[in-house]
């Protein structure tokens, strides 16, 4: 299907946003209001960009308080529409928005509305122009979809048909099931939006919190499924309010709408895309620094051991039973310092789960990084982060990217660990991107989203999922965009027993997180514990949570960088990730900055 | 009365928060148990701390999920309350907030609520403790006060009494009479927040919107006389639950905090406040800028003369009409480079003024800035403008500032003009805090708070004025902290003829800021004009709004640093300032960076 973007879902002038929106693939646009206004280029040369970018200008939007008016409003309205035809005809657009009034002045009387809007049809249809008219969830009278599909029928005109929004319809509650007695054409256009579910004043709601499909609570394919069965063929468009996406950067917002727009056909059967591959492991995480030695450190008092070495390249395979990390310390690391650049995910078919990425629009690395080296299919997620789809030594088809590693004398440190999960620092504005990312574009599962309190802010984070568990990854994110207050970004092993890990972590001279005295006086008020029990959390520094499925006890090594480890004994039935203990721990590293 | 703040409404570790709850003048604090599980320090050293402070600690809070329970759940939680009643011996703190439980295994049961009260109630008892037990405006079973408080009258134990939270009171809309009729020695504890008024989810309104009184919609004042005339004699405690809060800096955010507090007992006859002074016009406008030559072309353009220069300081006295900027070129300006740094405002009184504004605690300014300056009363907003109360020619008794200033051969420019508004930028965090601060420290009344939309971002305007609009001020707001899109901070010129002025401006070779054909075609839609009038406007970019009180006119210059002008000719009836424009503007501005 063709798809298509208001302008007013993308930040920057109206020529940054054309730009956006072609280079993401989109194939029209509706123009909003506004945005032509600010512009310094005339209709005619906004025309030929489009034309020029591959746009057509699918919707001029919004005509406003036309329709139930006493006669000489009507009069004026009709001049001023007049007006934005012939405007329109220099845009070469054919299609306008009217929007269910919201005057004082409107009359609660249908028969007056279609007499109205069945002139200024006759208007439009004198320049060309299809009249498309939409229920504003909050319009004074109008305010469903069959409310103004009632009174498009009843014109009977056929230059005047009904636009319908998925916000205006799902925020109501209203059931998408009776779109199916419209006709197909006579929907003249579709708009698409989901929101997260706030009870809240709706037009608030609508101005500041829509998002893109797929990133909110909206059943929005379930919309869309019925608006096809009525033989509906126009552009699926995405009208998008929304106060971050106002400040974002306009390209990666276009990416990020037309992703959730190949999402939403795969939905609803319309897409040609790849299945998903789900990854079934972490095969490694890969840090950069431009120091090896406090990393090396690190790792080594985690028990892990060096076991291979690049061929080619500064790059060391560290393990400690099936976990694995890459140590990067060549040049092309990042600027910023230590931190967590790549994650191998174990593929049962690395090159189609690389397919798939593609046609979502994840920018596809190099598949080698030097001649030498294994090719490996890869994809850059939307905070950076390089991800690889490997097949670790299980499958003759599939490069084993350890081939490109030289083993070392060294065994794999002991006693097994594995990644317990991988979190993630995302840029202020790309939380529910990064959620709507990980879902389509690997087949992972987005649990809960949780509130953080940092002493210095308020963070989200919310942890995607394979089935069994073996890959989480936690996306976390600050409250605004000058936050430096994430200390997020970590690796979490999985062991037996945390306790020995911790000791044999200090006695190798690693550096555990203190954790307050406090929190520990708390634990004893909450829990009841094993004589000793208690001493030694408080004396390593472990925290403690129980949820039905069972107990989380983990803590931490001190940040190196911008990263840092957690030490995780988790029961197979919990859930979690100790959330109610994040403040602790960002309290702790805080004070220990 | 005694003044209070719970530690969660601070930013920082508990420390930080402690120091500026203590810096801002308050007496008292309430720990936040998260805040105290957070912090290294045990509790008698947090008592040393709020000692050494000169803070009491008048409440612990929360504890949750309490009463109204099976007798073995009954047990589990006493159990809990005895470690924190102990905790709370440590601290030193002698009253303990219980709120009405959320918790599944709640019954609805208000006998059993309050025999459990009562057994609480009991066991504090022993360790010098009073129960406080309020309603939570999502408690599961006990949401409002009077239920609270028919509990608390059921158990009748004389330690447990009720406290009441604003939020919770007004966020649900009960009427607060009611609480005339609990005896005010059962009021344990009196919490206070305001909150905008939001038709959304009361928890998350709670949560994430809190702010202080004075800076919402509720009428906190109003709920405060009720409760003082129960003969409540407890302090006054601020709980504010905000994002925005939870990132700002603790300093600044207390002193706004006890501002509040401050202002809200005044209103209900507790405080003792100097009177409001009202400022009744505009005095001078001061810009501040490391290069004089383009500010002074521009002010000459805009028919400005400099007809005086101050005696011992690189500041020129600028004039037109009754419009006068001071030019100051001094060292001491800004680093940013030019902009609006300090603000004459015409008082009938300056000394008092300057007094009420200290009392709410704006930081003063030397009375001079150099010996053989004229003593100025002047105090900083908490954007760092300075305010400067001035008695200009006006009153022998008062010093007049032009004193220092020796008058050049120069006459006023022509023709006269004066000053509309001024428009200032506010930090991120600041834009409640301002509007209170201007509306408390200069009497001034604000309008409603509107959005506008820039190409990068949304930002937020409210203007604050005096009775007769002599005095303006628009304080302007991004949308976020990162926000770079600001070119709010602006002179508004008023004229008699704004199509003359423009021509004068342009024709002195002043650049006027071009503004969007597009723009103009739209106003053709929406209004008649006599003929060649709007391509008058069209030639100088002048900008057009209508309200029921009449017509605005408006132009703009280029931006000089971080400032630019504005010409104005207001209809005297008109009341906005035009934003409905702004957007087209900004887009202007950004475009011709």
């Amino acid at each position: 299907m063709r798809t298509s973007i208001a302008t007013v879902s993308l930040s920057g002038s109206l020529t940054e946003k054309l730009t956006a929106a072609s280079r993401a693939g989109f194939e029209g646009v509706e123009i909003f209001e506004n945005d032509l206004l600010a512009s310094p280029l005339p209709p005619r040369e906004i025309r030929a960009r489009c034309a020029d970018l591959g746009l057509s200008i699918d919707l001029y939007q919004p005509v406003r308080d036309i329709e139930a008016v006493p006669a000489d409003e009507f009069a004026r309205n009709l001049r001023r529409a007049r007006h934005k035809f012939a405007l329109m005809r220099e845009l070469g657009a054919d299609t306008v928005l009217v929007c269910s009034s919201v005057s004082p002045a409107a009359i609660d009387d249908d028969a007056l509305a279609a007499e109205q809007l069945g002139h200024l049809a006759t208007l439009a249809q004198d320049f060309g122009i299809r009249v498309a008219y939409e229920a504003l969830a909050w319009g004074r009278y109008v305010s469903t979809y069959d409310h103004a599909w009632r009174i498009v029928e009843a014109a009977g005109h056929p230059a005047l048909g009904t636009c319908l929004d998925s916000f205006h319809i799902l925020s109501r509650g209203s059931d998408p099931k009776g779109i199916e007695d419209i006709p197909g054409e006579k929907i003249f256009f579709l708009q698409l939006a989901d929101a997260p579910l706030l009870a809240m004043d709706v037009l608030q709601w609508s101005r500041h919190y829509r998002c893109f499909p797929g990133q909110g609570g909206f059943d929005v394919a379930g919309l869309v499924r019925h608006v096809l069965r009525t033989g509906y063929d126009g552009p699926l468009s995405l009208e998008v309010f929304n106060d971050v996406f106002r400040q974002a950067e306009a390209g990666p917002t276009a990416v990020d709408a037309h992703r959730s727009l190949l999402v939403l056909q795969e939905a609803v059967g319309a897409g040609e895309l790849p299945p998903p591959v789900v990854p079934t492991g972490i095969a490694f995480a890969e840090l950069v620094t431009p120091d090896a030695e406090p990393v090396s450190a690190l790792l080594g008092a985690l028990g892990f051991a060096r076991t291979a070495r690049h061929r080619s390249k500064p790059v060391d395979l560290w393990e400690r039973g099936e976990a694995r990390i890459l140590l990067n310390t060549g040049p092309a690391v990042r600027r910023d310092g230590t931190g967590l650049a790549a994650i191998g995910l174990e593929s049962p078919d690395p090159r189609a789960a690389a397919r798939r990425a593609e046609a979502l629009l994840a920018p596809v690395l190099p598949r080698r990084r030097a001649p030498e080296d294994v090719p490996l299919a890869a994809v850059a997620a939307p905070d950076g982060t390089e991800l690889f789809f490997c097949a670790t030594g299980r499958d003759p088809e599939h490069p084993d990217w350890r081939a490109d590693f030289a083993e070392t004398p060294d065994e794999p440190g002991t006693p097994a660990a594995r990644i317990d999960h991988l979190a993630l620092v995302q840029p202020w504005h790309q939380y529910d991107e990064a959620t709507l990312f990980h879902r389509s574009v690997l087949g992972l599962r987005a649990q809960e989203s949780v509130d953080v309190a940092d002493p210095y802010g308020l963070l989200r984070s919310r942890a995607v999922t394979n089935a069994d568990g073996s890959v989480r990854i936690a996306l976390g994110v600050g409250a605004a965009p000058a936050d430096d207050t994430l200390h997020a970004q970590h690796i979490a092993l999985a062991v037996e027993d945390v306790v020995a890990a911790a000791r044999a972590f200090r006695a190798a001279g690693g550096r555990l997180l203190p954790i307050p005295a406090n929190y520990h006086d708390d634990l004893a008020a909450r829990y009841e514990f094993a004589d000793g029990e208690l001493d030694t959390y408080r004396d390593l520094g472990i925290l403690y949570d129980r949820d039905a499925g069972g107990v989380f006890r983990h803590c931490y090594t001190r940040t190196v960088g911008r990263v840092f480890f957690e030490l995780v004994q988790r029961d197979p039935g919990y859930r979690g990730y100790g959330a109610q203990n994040a403040p602790v721990r960002l309290a702790a590293q805080h004070a220990g900055r």
